[in-house]
């Protein structure tokens, strides 16, 4: 046994927070918004510092100061993927290639960050029926399953169904079983630079998923899964040919200057 | 032995065209610019239909009829990738996706369409000393690979070095050792949707690098690899209750209407 | 369009053929045997010179001659696994690394030469109940893929389930969905060296599985993208020291002789 | 801030110690043994546990005791790899599989436990001509580069040349750079089963790399990366029809009985 004093792990939560408030029935599932239903589960782990951020809020939610000081990032947009701007979009993608942790759920496989950084489509086949569904464990050994059985069941599910235009996962962690018929890769990663990208897909807002202890748990998994390892990379770079490890000297025609810029063309 | 007839592989090469008309060395070494070598090495395998494009022609060369009608598309570019319009860009990845197989040569590793796919920013460190480079084949079982011996020899190049900003290749083909002490992922594919893609990094445009039979042999073996395979996926796509592969009854609220809609937030 | 006149592809199908002579049911279905069945579907393809074999041939069915001469094999083997002599299986290996495909089929994942190709225990669940499996196509862009729809309906079927004991395959190309409520990565690819792998489920001996045109069409699909590509890697392989492609002098101590010979420790 | 209270992680650091009891200059440099020197670093980290293990000890310094009661096992051989008994490597694959984190050092790459886990003939190209060595970071944010700079200087190294016959690496950490003119993938990272394996290539044991603060970083990187993370899948299992999840009834004919065991064939 050791001890061990560490540097809490910044948690944010971002909510577009739409649906809680427009739709009564998904108002009474969530009464704080989701981000208020993940904020309290994630709360539960003090080594965790959790805030939540919404789409109305100034700078929708996460100014530079709070996309600044965030460890991992977790992402639910559904009806107001558009509304974000672009520039956000671009300032969390190059947050996630710097280091920061992502963690996208349900709906957000169509949000123009997870979008960006995936580079395709991120489409999938869906249906609304409040139908079964089973989330399989591909990859008991992975750290997100930890603490789970053989697989977590959902009684009432929005069905999502393959092809899911998504690169190939670095790691599938999850295959969902629907009772209408149908197979979907739940939970995957990727890593974008620096960044770790969590996927999970269960969370239709109009049902209670966020409430289910194994889907809490999860996520719980997910965020600690993903937050900062290593260091950014230090590129893009310019290396002197004095500079070079090993001594060179420079040959032949050249279209930058000395100080590498490249030499502008007259058009 | 049989005899096989088939269609043709439409190839376009697209080329910025900018430091051929600029730079007198450059001019020199590719008097009908890197676009012309690149096509008359191609045109040696009767496979292959090859046409050219650059980005002061209608529509920056790839006009939609053209975009469309083509199998694999070879991208070079350097000092104008700004230049090139997102639209454009949007196009390139929408058809990558859609199945179009894409060769991205030396320093496109920064254009738009690159980037776009990768999800990350592409960049990595770099010397222009006309220093040796030599490609190493680390995967010589891959068809890109094909024919090639142990490594190339390239006696004037541009150093690209580590750590290049790309996510995990699917497939590491070749990695290149520099005079100056660097080594460089320089051969990798990924795929996006149902498209291939392969990026080739020699190619700097003040050597004479695409004269070289071994790069051309890659380029060209990297064409007939990237080919489409099989189809697009037909996604974003609703399956309505009545159409479930197995018979379900619908349960529970909904936020989508019966056309599978979602209820427009009064906001 | 333009013709082609290419090597045909040798292609053997090995199968051990026990339940179909033990089984009034299976040899029902199979009269030929399991291999006859699949001969008559490669046949279909002009490409392809197609062989069978079986274990109680001289040397198991695979003499050095056949192997060595063989692109691509398939494997079908269930209740005879252990039969199977470790140096066929080390035989087999050593042809899929040095470039010959190798297509594995159904109850093959527990064989010796998948084992030993993958590295892991490749277990999985399982339940014979000749329920529903609907097999869905999660990479339409694949080669494997060309020519199917969403998915194949398979009306009895063995259930195989997760977890699957494989390394991640390179690229996942099927999801099997089952009617008991349990879903299976059944088609998966792999290269080890030079040679590729493909691993497809469906298939058990006692449903007529082997006679769907689906499944005859993506195990012919398999077969010609197993094919091989590259050549084998040329090692182990020592440099010595006046052969090295950089002018360098020896330094320090050393425990290989000039050869490059380990120099036996006396015990 | 927080105060985590955790379970020491237990190491096996296992050498062959060979050639530094019979090589004067290996000895010079190792004078308790590489596995000496390699538990004097790691044991520097409050959090492990470390203990060493050698071939010449009973049951090979690896009874199933320390096996079984080991987190992550650390790996050196060259001389004699063929010594280490076949049942030995079973067990170390099995423990692997099972979650036991294994970190596979320099010539370990042709280990039987590392040619076991990867499934390919792990052979590559060589030199002992005490050159530089140059160890590239391409992947700043794993955490098995943490505390690095660019790149690593080994002053006099043995080189390790592609092609090194390893399946495509899950993560790609570390490329070396050799004086000779030749690139190395030397460090990587697979899963197989639940177990995670980091390979590490520099260590020869004629030069005094393991008392290089940046390797023994790297090692002890490693070892914290690969300690276990979730649990073993629990395969083989049966599920008889009655405890499907879904409720289906059975149909057609079987080549098991009740209990799931293959009815033996009559041969």
């Amino acid at each position: 046994m050791f001890v061990g004093v560490m540097q809490k792990l910044s948690v944010t939560i971002w909510n577009e927070f739409v649906h809680e408030r427009e739709n009564a029935e998904v108002a009474r599932i969530y009464p704080r918004g989701i981000h208020g239903t993940l904020a309290d589960a994630l709360r539960q782990r003090t080594e965790l510092a959790v805030r939540t951020a919404t789409l109305d809020e100034p700078d929708q939610g996460l100014p530079p100061a709070v996309l600044d000081a965030t460890d991992v990032l977790v992402w639910w947009g559904h009806a107001a993927h558009a509304a974000v701007k672009d520039d956000l979009a671009a300032r969390v993608q190059e947050r996630v290639i710097a280091g920061m942790g992502l963690v996208v759920l349900h709906s957000g496989h169509e949000s123009k960050i997870f979008m960006r950084l995936m580079g395709t489509g991120c489409h999938l086949c869906w249906r609304e029926a409040g139908e079964r569904e089973r989330v399989w464990v591909v990859n008991p050994g992975h750290p997100i399953a930890a603490g789970l059985g053989d697989c977590i069941e959902i009684e009432h599910s929005e069905m999502y169904g393959e092809p899911f235009g998504i690169p190939t996962p670095e790691e599938l962690i999850f295959i969902s079983w629907f009772e209408g018929g149908e197979v979907f890769r739940g939970g995957a990663t990727w890593t974008r630079g620096s960044g770790r990208i969590f996927y999970f897909s269960p969370g239709h807002e109009a049902y209670p998923i966020y409430h289910h202890p194994d889907i809490q748990r999860v996520i719980t998994n997910g965020v600690l899964w993903a937050r900062p390892q290593g260091r950014p990379a230090e590129v893009p770079r310019h290396v002197p040919v004095e500079q070079a490890r090993q001594k060179i000297t420079a040959h032949g025609p050249s279209v930058h200057d000395a100080a590498g810029h490249l030499v502008s063309p007259k058009s």
